[in-house]
């Protein structure tokens, strides 16, 4: 969650909300990236959209088994889709998103019986720095 | 929708589940795309976020504004949380999902009032066509 961290805030030195994720397989970062809506005008480059297509590309698999995702907020509907259609087995996030939470939030996307995946899911793990870098991100934006 | 059949269809040839979908802006079809997750190995590549994907880098703005997203199946909630995230007013779709459509049948995230985004969506539209072409894709995957 570190790793993540350190994305995130990348993002927010380019003026991106600071959101950022990484997918560890076999104990190895496979792949990295951070939130770049603003970056590359574009509505999917949420950091977990990114870095589930860098692990496919590297592991030529639409399947990412035997991996977990590392985030440092609560996906959103997009994200938490996609990670179902990923079939990751484990996900990882810190600060939770009353907002646009889709792992428990405002969804549930990754409990869902009726779909075909349900990876395991951790919450909180460093929650509160996760959550302070947002709040800075914001309260310097609002100025 | 007849354009986004015809996408629907090369999917099909290619061996992938026929789902096609275009963007159209001002009357004009400005992105197009099919479902490419076997092809492509990446479990993102579904026709709907390929063409969100592809019209904002066209009108280099995260806003898809002005638009209207017409795709043959009921977007997943990968694809439905896209359509939010990227403002998109309109939203026209001919088969339902009952096992994984996030526009009514197992979600609906393009109705959540907690969202910041709702758009308009027209459901039903040659249903008949895009369903039977599903049909014979799962018979003959079948076999």
């Amino acid at each position: 969650m570190q790793k993540a961290l350190s994305q995130a805030r990348r993002a927010f030195v380019l003026g991106e909300v600071p959101v950022g994720a990484v997918i560890v397989r076999n104990g190895k970062i496979i792949a990295r990236a951070h939130n770049e809506r603003e970056t590359k005008q574009n509505p999917v480059r949420h950091a977990e959209l990114t870095v589930i297509d860098k692990a496919a590309q590297k592991l030529h698999s639409w399947r990412l088994l035997d991996c977990a995702l590392y985030v440092t907020l609560e996906p959103c509907a997009m994200c938490a889709g996609a990670i179902v259609l990923a079939r990751i087995p484990r996900v990882v996030y810190a600060a939770a998103d009353p907002k646009a939470g889709a792992c428990g939030s405002v969804f549930n996307i990754l409990a869902e019986p009726k779909l075909n995946h349900r990876p395991e899911v951790v919450r909180g793990l460093l929650a509160d720095e996760a959550g302070q870098l947002l709040k800075d991100f914001f309260r310097a934006a609002r100025k």
